[in-house]
């Protein structure tokens, strides 16, 4: 049974790991794209990358100097050099084609093929050429600075797992085993629609009873950092039948609605996406942004977020930011960077409810902010992350040890 | 003097903090740039944003619920309300433009502008409206739940401070102060050179004496992360005449080249480094990448980083990523996050030296990877990270606390 809000409030409201727990169980559309190597960098593979070929598919040498026989070079020292004949030279992608015999060297440099018939490279700190005469001064056995067939990488090989993150050194390594192209989670594509009438897009002058709107901005960012791709922005008016039919003609695997979610008159997304699909829940006991709803419309996943910046944030990042990432084949949870650290300040919280307490960070000093409210997108700003007040908790007195969730990544 | 290397080695090595201190040295030009919202998340404000306006620029309700005069509420409690009546409506972009007095109410929505006359909120929950009558059901003192003009962002004041990366919430308080456009650090441009005959463009598969080329993919990844941006990608042969032209032609703030550096004898980049400009370093006290040498000509850094995908890794984090991420207005630190833990095996090192090991990390265990040389890339997406031994260190015994890096951001 739909209970309406609008100007009554919430009924009960759903614990935050329950949402996370319905977000984790969602069924997801896995779509995989090809990309091309310039492009692949921070996406992850959706399937393994294994080597067709070996790296290098030759005996190369380490170092630049002379491939050698061993057995010329024993017994060779500084003091006591041995005395052998260069008879070419071996280049990387230049191969000295003929055949090394005893006596016999040819000057190499590092990644050029070994010449067949040598079997170690002796380096140029450890020999001095004169014309054809080289003096061997130290003793190379057999392999030294001699790199074998498939060193870097074996044909065969899986190099790389689904589920990866590409780094730049794994373009790299794709790269050298002549992989142009690679399958990863395609982008969820999202879109954000925003909703109230004093808002003026973003980039307008704020004047009069309107202010100019900063979550879809705000927003654009958090999903691009997270995977996703927002595809469309729409601003709409405080109208049900504009809404309606936003929803129901979207074509993205994701709507995020900022605005309209909570239990005004103009609240009107709630009760739209339970007539359109199901309002899976609506209240959610934290703090800010309790007036968070989701549900689903068919196969895509619906966020009505809080219209104050702050909670719309917060919402974000605990639940739709959640399946963005889940859906980019990340790991659900945050992408921030945790540090401990001791309260300077304690944290009042309720009985029940998880808090969102916006704190400075100073080495292992952490300090609440006063919030002032959940408008207050500049709170956000001027602190340097956030501490989670658990459900169980009613908050920590002064000096407790916390973690703390750096915004800056 | 030069000391031309080729064929014969290098006569002293540069300490690894001497390099960096010249990199930090460097007189770079600070050029900046003008980006729309949509493209500032991440990039570095080049001047303090001030605001020009108060946001909000009126009083508005932090609730829904109803605007009252706060005098009228006195007393009112769930058993005992009070009766007041509703002369209209305030939405946010839709002010009441009457005026509020005793022994009114006006319905108002969170966001709304607070109606003349009126100095609180009571919430929805606080009261029962039927037709034009409203119960109020709770005491509110005057100024409760509004937010006063100016409470996120008061006129003048200095919101996000020059060198700051910008964040999700910068972007979208950028947006509610009017501020379609960010001044920010430029990008700067880098050109990157890959050289080696032996050498396939990425993308190729590798055949016969040929390898195909991991470093530029693996280099654009890496300056993309750090905030810059390639504009071309060269592929030379090992000619010296090309190479020169190359490095006297390039437009780019910096020159990155792989290959040819070391004391080969088609390594010709160093002497053409200092033929054409100065060669500031060439060998650096460290392993791998050793062969590292870089320099100006003109007014650009030139790089010169080792062919051998480790190595060039190596450095490019030492040395050339330092400066790119200097240049983009971040801090040249490493942009990877350090863990603490302790070693699974010992590390040997040379004193005098630093030392880039690979590592696997599994909790609190860092475990060295039998490392091979420096032309296994592999060794590198195979590792979770580095630890680095630092110069005057032999090394570390197993159960040392150290420091890794670790790959995945």
């Amino acid at each position: 049974m739909f209970h309406d809000v609008r100007m009554r409030g919430f009924k009960e409201r759903a614990d935050v790991a329950e949402v996370q727990a319905w977000i984790d169980a969602l069924a997801i559309a896995t779509r995989t794209t090809s990309v091309g190597l310039d492009a692949s960098h921070g996406r992850v593979l959706a399937e393994d990358l294994v080597s067709a070929v070996d790296v290098p598919s030759f005996a190369r040498s380490a170092m630049d100097g002379w491939a050698v026989c061993s057995d010329d070079t024993l017994g060779a020292s500084d003091t006591d050099p041995v005395l052998v004949k260069v008879i070419g030279t071996t280049l990387p992608g230049r191969p000295h084609e003929g055949e090394v015999h005893g006596g016999q060297a040819v000057r190499i440099m590092t990644g050029a093929p070994l010449p067949r018939g040598a079997d170690a490279v002796l380096r140029a700190e450890d020999g001095e050429q004169r014309e054809d005469e080289l003096q061997v001064r130290a003793t190379v056995p057999r392999g030294r600075h001699v790199g074998e067939r498939g060193e870097d990488v074996k044909a065969g090989t899986p190099l790389l797992r689904a589920g990866r993150r590409l780094r730049p050194q794994d373009v790299g390594l794709a790269s050298s085993v002549g992989c142009a192209q690679l399958t990863v989670h395609a982008q969820p594509v999202i879109e954000v629609i925003v909703t109230g009438d004093e808002l003026l897009p973003a980039g307008s002058q704020p004047e009069g009873a309107n202010i100019t709107d900063a979550n879809a901005p705000m927003l654009r960012a958090l999903i691009a950092r997270d995977g996703g791709r927002v595809e469309t922005v729409a601003m709409l008016p405080d109208s049900e039948a504009v809404l309606r039919a936003a929803l129901e003609e979207s074509a993205a695997d994701v709507v995020i609605l900022t605005g309209g979610s909570s239990v005004g008159e103009e609240d009107h997304a709630p009760r739209l996406l339970h007539e359109l699909g199901t309002l899976s829940f609506h209240g959610v006991a934290m703090r800010p942004a309790a007036p968070t709803g989701m549900g689903t419309i068919d196969e895509r996943a619906v966020f009505l977020l809080p219209g104050n910046p702050v909670s719309c944030l917060s919402a974000y990042d605990f639940f739709a930011g959640r399946l963005v990432r889940r859906m980019a084949g990340r790991s659900p949870e945050w992408p921030y960077r945790s540090q401990h650290g001791r309260l300077t300040r304690k944290i009042a919280s309720v009985l029940g409810r998880v808090d969102y307490v916006r704190v400075a960070v100073d080495g292992d000093a952490i300090t609440p902010i006063m919030t002032r409210g959940a408008s207050i997108l500049s709170s956000t700003t001027e602190s340097d992350g956030f501490v989670v007040v658990e459900r169980d908790s009613e908050g920590h007195p002064e000096g407790t040890e916390v973690t703390a969730y750096l915004y800056d990544l």
